[in-house]
């Protein structure tokens, strides 16, 4: 494996999952395997489970980590081919890449979207620019479209908490926020949960659609109560709109999940990638109540990041 | 010992006195303690000998440090029970205690008050708030109050230089500056100082007084120079009000320790925690010449660190 | 060897560059070297390469390297001899240069030049302070005249590159920017050609001459293009003006470097200490092109500070 951008196949998702959760009770038997490497973490925005959990990941494994606020302690990064750099940008990706993957066994790299440029962000631009000149493994620590190291925490989770032999009723359902949040996870999530094979409902107001070349598969119910009914994983997340680029359509209150939502969902497990914003997107009665398993979702953050840094050192 | 948030016991206090001085000179004799844990260092507020010397102090005993500037690379916590999260605050505390709790063997904070809100501060709120949803070991790295790691730094080098047999006359002595400066050096060096069994006098301007839950046992004497007659350490540090909480009432140049202040104290030796506003808090003469201990109180930090820590992991 | 801040013989240079070369395919030979041993980075302005690089090189060697971001992470320092500090400064380089000291084995700053305060950035003052004040081997990762440690990478870079018997002649041209950039790495590279013996030529537009204490011995033609001919190495900088201090005097775009530019200097390799602004200070054509050895030498500066700490510790 040398990257980790998105959901691969369902055997290496197996795999990544068994890995992570043989490390997760092994956290230190590989401490040899990356020895002497390192890898290199940028973040062109804020973060504080991703940073923290890849870290502790490399360090599990015995690779040196460092990590770079390119935003902060760096400069700003011309991504444009041919541009003339005349203005505020200092640097050139492809030669701030190329530098850094010759610095760098692997690198980890965060670049959120604009959610004003609908076309670049859907191609993934900025993340892919720095795959494309740095030349070593890259890691997505979320890129424009994608979160796949949540995403394989989040299934690392629905394994370890699913005990029953049919397959689970998993959930993913639109919630209120104030601010326009990227696509990322939702995208991920429903690219992971149909991959592994889950049976996935995805429930959102009127004008949320997301980019259908990730719920091609998926089932689309915008009646949330009926989306709801016998979930057994209920996955909540904002994102802005999609078709109306990065807009807020709604902040309907009603959408915010709390135990009435769940009346006919006596046993779902409720799931978010945090940071969540409480009695806004999900009531703190579902976050402190026995159904969250959002803090072992967190958890497994380290495990996932492991697994997949293990795999790609070979 | 799981937390480290203020002076316990004279024996506690003992034990990590002699703990420190030993690891002064034997800085790598434990590191193996350490290895395999993590401690994370989570600072809400800017910082310079703390931020180092902590991480020092971790590394000599074998553990890895991560630092997390929450302020700059993560983002604003909420801090209150049931909030409505529509506003700034992009997380709870609860969930990002409770994660980094699940990231580290240790915690290490730093939250510095409001001087807005005093009850709020007085509570020690936000690093409560902390310490009670992590679920791991706290260390303050200074809290609204209290800065109990660097009053254990000066009791380490009051014991260094104190070579009499009678009790040390300790004084506190108010200094002026030009920001309203929290009271938690203050308030802890009066708690250790006090806790040691150091012989404490506290000299300010009218309407300087402390918190007297600190102060109780201490003799306060509103004449500076009478306070410094025959002192043996003075320790320089501003505060703003407490009564009129949080406010600058005087910036009296007259208190600015010099020499002539202490043409009454002849061997006394002066303490200062840094970073010191220099002519303004304190002379040029002074902290170039021989009475300054305040690069010794600043190395010490380092072993103040490792002995708590070291006490922490068992 | 204690200090690492200029150019000191070349001699020395000699052994730094074969040292920087067996590290190159040796990069762990000495892991044991810097063992419990600790390199305090300290910035004061921003940084990729140095940050990174820095760190890689002592890690090779075992040691722990602690960056500290004192312009984000800290607070601002004061300079000045006995200055009332009752302004914005809130330390003094005395005392926060004195503890660093007391905390690392080593200390690496960077500390850019005002370019408003002439006088001031000629004596390298704020560098200067530091290594007065702070008591252990100090590296420069650029000064407000000189940047070391990216000379020595550049000097590796050309031994590598050249396999002529006679000497190769560099070139120095200026190039255009919309910033006023500092000399440092124009005075450091002169100082560093000179030194090793190269046969050094400056080109810029009039009234772009730099520190003649820098440029005595190298050959000064202001005709670009005649500069250029038969040119083996091209290094490629802009600097603002040093008569006319800290000014940008023109903005010339008939000063980028491109091909055309080297049709008479067939054989001659490109050069930039990076970051370098494309189109503006270099074309495409160039950078993308076999001429640029640019990436190498970013490589280098690993193995330049390897070197320098390797020897520094002895």
């Amino acid at each position: 494996m040398k990257y980790f951008t998105k959901f691969d196949s369902k055997a290496v998702a197996d795999l990544l999952i068994e890995k992570a959760l043989f490390y997760k009770t092994n956290s230190r038997v590989d401490l040899n395997k990356g020895s002497g490497k390192r890898i290199g973490c940028i973040f062109l925005n804020p973060s504080l489970r991703t940073r923290a959990s890849t870290q502790i990941a490399a360090l599990n494994l015995g690779m040196e980590p460092i990590v770079m606020n390119m935003d902060k302690e760096g400069w700003a990064l011309e991504m444009k081919e041919g541009a003339v750099m005349n203005k505020g940008t200092v640097e050139h990706i492809k030669d701030a890449a190329a530098v850094l993957g010759s610095y760098f066994d692997i690198l980890a790299i965060r670049a959120f979207p604009s959610l004003t440029n609908k076309q670049e962000d859907i191609e993934d631009f900025i993340f892919n620019q720095f795959v494309k000149y740095s030349g070593v493994p890259v890691i997505s620590l979320e890129s424009a479209i994608r979160h796949p190291l949540q995403s394989l925490a989040d299934m690392i989770t629905i394994q370890e908490q699913w005990k029953g032999t049919k397959k689970p009723k998993v959930v993913l359902t639109w919630a209120p926020h104030i601010k326009a949040i990227p696509h990322a996870v939702a995208n991920s999530f429903t690219e992971w949960a149909l991959g592994c094979g889950h049976e996935l409902t995805i429930t959102h107001p009127q004008d949320y659609h997301l980019d259908p070349q990730f719920t091609k598969g998926a089932k689309i119910e915008l009646d949330q109560h009926k989306a709801l009914e016998d979930a057994d994983f209920v996955y909540v997340k904002n994102w802005s709109g999609f078709n109306d680029y990065g807009k807020i359509v709604t902040t309907d209150s009603a959408w915010m999940l709390t135990e009435k939502h769940l009346k006919h969902a006596k046993n779902a497990k409720v799931m978010h990638c945090l940071p969540v914003r409480r009695n806004l997107e999900l009531s703190d009665e579902i976050l402190d109540g026995k159904r969250s398993i959002i803090q072992q979702q967190a958890e497994n953050r380290i495990y996932a990041a492991q697994a997949v840094i293990s795999q790609i050192l070979g």
